[in-house]
C-alpha cells in the first residue's frame, strides 16, 4: 500500500461540481489501494476577494490579521471537500493548519514552514481516514495563523509528503504539465516527460507558474517524487524527479518570462566597503525577495547599484531603499517597473559552451535591449523592456530548438 | 477604568463602511477610558451562504465539518475590523475561538461552552490593545471546531464578559432594544428601558430574535449586566438585568410569536412507565431541543404524546421517534410544521390571577384555536395554525395594554 499526497489548485475546486471531480479522483486513487492525503488551494477567484477585501480596509494591512483573514479560502475547500467524501461513503475528515500543526516562522504573508507534526495526520490514516489539509496556511509558535505566500499550497503539499514519507506527491492543476514555454506564447510548446529539481527550481524562479520555487526545493531537500498533471485528464504529466545518469541532458529545457519584475538603482552610492550590506540586509529582514543585482564598475569612488524585487514589494522597497540611500549619500533612487526577465533554463548548460552568447545574439537579432544579466549553472536570465518579453520567449524557444517538429 | 465587551452583529458588519462604522465606536468607547474587547458574527447573510454550499454538498452535511465550514465567516470580519483599527491609529488583534481558547463540548452546529481561558486576551488588553473576538466559534477538546447554533454570538460575547468579569456586555443589533413585541407586526409596539433576565430568558425562548436564549442564561449565572442597543443609533438601549424589589412589575412585558416551529404527534403509545423516557432520551442525546410536550388522558391503556421540535429538526427527530415508536408498539407518527406559538411573558404574572384565562378568552373572541398550552411561572405560550401568528400577536398585545398611548 503506498501513501499518495494530492494536491489540487484553485481551478481544481473552483465550485461544487468541480470539488465533487476532486472527491471522485480521490477515491479512485484510494480504491486502488492508496492511502490519500488531499491538499487543497482556495476556490480560483477566493484569495484575490480577500486581499481586495483587506486592501480596502487598509492601504497596508497589517500582516498577521492580513494572514487570518485570507486563510478562510482554504477552510472553506477542505471542509466541503470532506463533506462530500463523507456523503460518498469515504471517511474523511479536514484540517486546518493549527490543527495538523503545520509550524512555520512568523514571517507573515510568506512565511516558511518550520515543521509539520504527523501524529493527527497519521491517526486519521490509520483509521481509514482520507486527510484533507488546507494548504497555503500553517502557524507561528504563538498559535497565529500565518499563510506561505502566492502559490503556498504547493509547498504545504510537499512538507507534508516529506514529513509524512509519501511515495508521490501529485499536484493537480489545471495543464498537463511542464512545458518548454508558455503555450499561450508559442503554440508549438512541447510537453516535458520529465524535468530535474534543479531545472524546475530555475524554471519557477524564473516565472515559470506551475509551481512554487520553494516547494521545488523542499521536494529535492527531502527527494519527493512530484508529479504535475491536469485535474481534467488522465493525460500527460510531468515528473520532477531527481538527476539521473541516464538522462538525455538537453542544453536548454525551457524557456520562461516573469513580469511581475521591477527595476530600481540606487545612483552615485560611494563605493566603500559594507554599503551594499546596509542597502540590502534592511529589504531581507522585511523578507522582501531580491532578485538580480548588478553593480557598475566604480567612478569616481562611486558606482550604481541596480537590483530587481517583485513588483508587489516596490512601495515597500522603495521606502526603506530611500531612507539608507540618504544616509549612505547616494544621489538618487530610479524606479522601472516597465521590465520583463526572460530566462532559458537546462541541466545540459554546465557542459555546453557559448549558451549565453547565442541567447544574447538571438535577443539582438530583433532589436531587444538587454538591460541586466544574471547567470546560473543552469539558467541565464535577461531583463529586458517589458513590451518585448513575448517577442524574446519566441525566438529563444526557436533558436535553441525546443518546439514541436 | 472600566472592561467592556461589545458584540456587533451581522448587520452591524454587513460592509466594509459598516465595520468602518464599529471601528469609530470602539475607538470612542476607549478613548472614554475603556478597555474593549469586540465580539463579532460573521457579515449578514454570509453564514446562510455558507449553510446553502453546505447543504448542496450533501443533504446531512458531515457535523464536524459542517462547524468548520460556517466558521469561516467570523475569521473573515474579526481581521478586518482589527486591520481597520490598526490603520486607524488603534492596536488590535483579532482572536479565533481556538486562540482564545473558547472550549466546548463536541455538540457540532450546537456546541455549549465549557470554559473561557482568558490568559491571552488579558495580555493583549494589558498591552493596551483592543482585542477582537470571533463569534459563534469555539473548539472542543480535540481541537475540532464547533459552532455555538443560531445567535451564538451573543453567547460568545457574554461569556466572555463572565470570565473576564466585564462591567458591561452591549449587544449592538439593527434595532435600538427590546420591545413589547414586533414592531413590524404592531405598530405601536413599546421599547422597554429594563427587563428581568428571566422575562428576557422567556422572551427569547418563546422567539424574540433579539438574544440567544442561552446568553440571557449565561449573564444571570454570572449576572453580567446586559445592554441591547443599536449600532446605527447612540439612542434608546434595553438593559437586562437582575430583579430589583423596587422595580415596577409589569403583569406581561411582552408577547413574542416563534414560526420555527414544528409539532410531532406519537399516537397510541401503550401508557406505561419508562415509555416516554425511551422515546425523549435519544432525541436529547441527538441535541434536539424539544419545547413543549403534552401527554393526554390515557384510553384503553395507551396515551397520545405530543411535542414541539425546531423545524430544522423534524428529519432527524421522525427518523429517531419512528424507530422508537414502533419498538414501544404505537400505532404512527404525525407531523404538522403548519404551527406557530405565540406567547406573552411577564414576572407579574407569578402574583396576578387569571392572566392565562385572559389570554385563552382573547384568542377564543377572535376563532383562534389553541392546539397545545405550555405555562412557567412568567410565561404562557400556546400553538396556533400558523397563519393565526400575527393576528393572535396584535389582539394579546392590546387585551394586555402593551402599546404606546
Amino acid at each position: 500500500m503506498s501513501l499518495v499526497v494530492q494536491k489540487y489548485g484553485g481551478t481544481s475546486v473552483g465550485n461544487l461540481e468541480k470539488i465533487a471531480n476532486v472527491a471522485r479522483k480521490v477515491m479512485k486513487t484510494r480504491a486502488a489501494g492508496n492511502d490519500v492525503v488531499v491538499v487543497l488551494s482556495a476556490m480560483s477567484g477566493e484569495t484575490d476577494r480577500l486581499i481586495q477585501l483587506a486592501q480596502k480596509a487598509a492601504d497596508e494591512p497589517h500582516k498577521s490579521e492580513y494572514d487570518a483573514l485570507i486563510a478562510t479560502g482554504e477552510q472553506v475547500t477542505v471542509a466541503l471537500l470532506a463533506i462530500m467524501l463523507n456523503r460518498m461513503g469515504c471517511p474523511a475528515r479536514s484540517f486546518l493548519g493549527f490543527q495538523v500543526r503545520v509550524l512555520t516562522d512568523d514571517a507573515y504573508t510568506k512565511a516558511r514552514i518550520l515543521d509539520v507534526e504527523t501524529g493527527n495526520v497519521e491517526r486519521e490514516l490509520r483509521e481509514g481516514k482520507v486527510v484533507v489539509v488546507a494548504g497555503f496556511q500553517g502557524v507561528d509558535s504563538e498559535n497565529n495563523i500565518t499563510t506561505l505566500g502566492r502559490g503556498g499550497s504547493d509547498t504545504s503539499a510537499v512538507a507534508l509528503a516529506a514529513a509524512l514519507k509519501a511515495d508521490v506527491c501529485d499536484i493537480y492543476t489545471d495543464v498537463d504539465g511542464v512545458y518548454t514555454t508558455d503555450p499561450n506564447i508559442c503554440r508549438n510548446a512541447r510537453r516535458l516527460d520529465r524535468i530535474t529539481y534543479d531545472e524546475m527550481m530555475e524554471m519557477a524562479r524564473a516565472g515559470a507558474k506551475v509551481l512554487q520555487p520553494r516547494s521545488v526545493e523542499l521536494a529535492k531537500k527531502y527527494n519527493v517524487p512530484v508529479y504535475v498533471r491536469s485535474s481534467f485528464t488522465e493525460e500527460g504529466g510531468t515528473l520532477v524527479t531527481k538527476e539521473e545518469g541516464t538522462m538525455e541532458k538537453e542544453v536548454v529545457s525551457g524557456v520562461t518570462y516573469d513580469r511581475d519584475q521591477a527595476k530600481i538603482t540606487v545612483v552615485r552610492v560611494p563605493d566603500c566597503p559594507g554599503v551594499a550590506g546596509r542597502l540590502f540586509t534592511p529589504l531581507s529582514e522585511h523578507n522582501i525577495v531580491i532578485d538580480m543585482i548588478i553593480q557598475n564598475a566604480s567612478i569616481d569612488g562611486h558606482t550604481d547599484l541596480t537590483f530587481t524585487v517583485s513588483r508587489k514589494d516596490i512601495s515597500e522597497a522603495n521606502r526603506i531603499i530611500a531612507k539608507i540611500a540618504q544616509e549612505v549619500g547616494a544621489d538618487k533612487i530610479e524606479v522601472d517597473d516597465n521590465v520583463a526577465k526572460v530566462s532559458i533554463v537546462g541541466v545540459g548548460m554546465v557542459s555546453h559552451s557559448g549558451v549565453a552568447a547565442k541567447m544574447f545574439a538571438t535577443l539582438a537579432s530583433e532589436g531587444i535591449n538587454i538591460m541586466m544579466i544574471s547567470t546560473s549553472e543552469i539558467k541565464v536570465s535577461c531583463v529586458v523592456e517589458a513590451k518585448y518579453a513575448e517577442l524574446a520567449v519566441t525566438v529563444l524557444h526557436d533558436a535553441f530548438g525546443l518546439g514541436k517538429d
